[in-house]
């Protein structure tokens, strides 16, 4: 059986009432178990759950070989252009703490293959409570701009560590609060933020000309649309609170 | 029932036959349960699988409320200075990546409670293979001084971070080929490693003249003998090969 991301998370949701389970990490060893408490194992082993949910179901899936970079699934195995799925989780009692992508193989990756923009997060926002129980209290299918937002000094918010810059991180989409940095509302002001990155970033500064006319080739040759990407200085605003 | 170490190690090896077991980490969630296969969480379980097994086999045991400093587990619930358990894990196809203990606080706890030098550490060298099955493949039973040895600067093996003592770390114990820094030969060697190391580390230097009286007199105390501590320089050509 063949779904896209939004049949699948749409199945999690309504016929495995996934926000009503309750899961346990156990350890067996001769015929003594336990429950295993350790709250960020839960994170690393979520993917490997879907995995195992899929095969269950009987659902279309492939690997990618790369961990490194989006997608972990592809729930189309003939065109690997379309109906990608990457998932992470993230303890819900705490900050999302998952990386997007690393900044420099990212900016690369969506000029070469622009449908990498169109990846869906399904993220899981777990809790383990002090018996080990595991639920899933939120559930989120997300497209990349909806979950980043830019920071103080940079278009987008990232990891840099002795002025390099390394990931990029999420922001907190489902706080009620205001936040001081709102995600970005479009498709189209999260590649200008990406673009101003590269050009804000010492390591891709060179790169920064011809990038956006790059991307923007490549992404009419695979969609047929042009986009128009805002410049960031005209939008920044929007960003900032 | 009450058993002391070395029953408890017996046990495990001749009755349940520990070094034969297959164990294994599953995660279920709903209908779908995975095998878990990360190696870095076996080292964190096994001490929760080790207090289900004596709660199984009815042996009695009580928790230390200090999960920083040994003994895990109390054998003797009517006396706490004599059989005390710690527990120690690692992955078997790396070195023991454990710690000993801080060394501020071990070198003031043996003087408070020599008995500490007594402690058991039951030592699990586990393994996990690529299907994440789990298996034990040696279990020791030592003493402090069994597994610790000297480095090239410090008297003790010791995790120094910008020239501050943090934690006193094992030696290979078990390894066949002949190794630089021997394991001490008895408990008194390791005393006199302690005793110059509080001399070496400028945060405990000041405490240097007085440690070892101090010592030998709640040593005495406690168990009736005077220890003849050798002196560091005496000694320190045994282990330094």
């Amino acid at each position: 059986m063949r779904l896209t991301a939004i049949q699948l998370y749409d199945k999690l949701i309504q016929e495995d009432k996934i926000l009503e389970l309750k899961g346990q990490i156990k350890f067996c060893l001769g015929d003594v178990d336990i429950v295993v408490k350790q709250k960020d194992v839960v994170g690393n082993i979520i993917q490997e759950w879907l995995q195992g949910w899929l095969k269950k179901r009987g659902i279309e899936y492939a690997l990618s070989g790369n961990t490194q970079m989006p997608p972990d699934f592809y729930l189309n195995t003939k065109d690997k252009s379309k109906d990608l799925l990457e998932v992470k989780a993230f303890n819900r009692n705490a900050s999302p703490g998952f990386d997007i992508a690393d900044f420099r193989m990212y900016e690369e990756e969506i000029i070469e293959k622009p449908f990498m923009l169109d990846v869906d997060y399904l993220i899981f926002g777990y809790d383990m409570n002090d018996e080990g129980i595991v639920t899933v209290r939120d559930l989120w299918l997300k497209k990349v701009w909806q979950i980043t937002r830019c920071m103080e000094k940079w278009a987008l918010n990232l990891q840099v560590k002795q002025n390099v810059v390394h990931k990029i991180r999420p922001g907190v989409w489902y706080s009620k609060q205001r936040v001081s940095f709102p995600m970005f509302e479009s498709l189209e002001d999260f590649v200008s933020a990406v673009e101003e990155t590269v050009y804000q970033n010492p390591k891709t500064h060179h790169d920064a000309a011809a990038w956006k006319g790059k991307f923007l080739t490549n992404y009419e040759t695979h969609y047929g649309i042009r986009l128009d990407i805002p410049r960031w200085n005209d939008i920044a605003g929007k960003y900032r609170n």
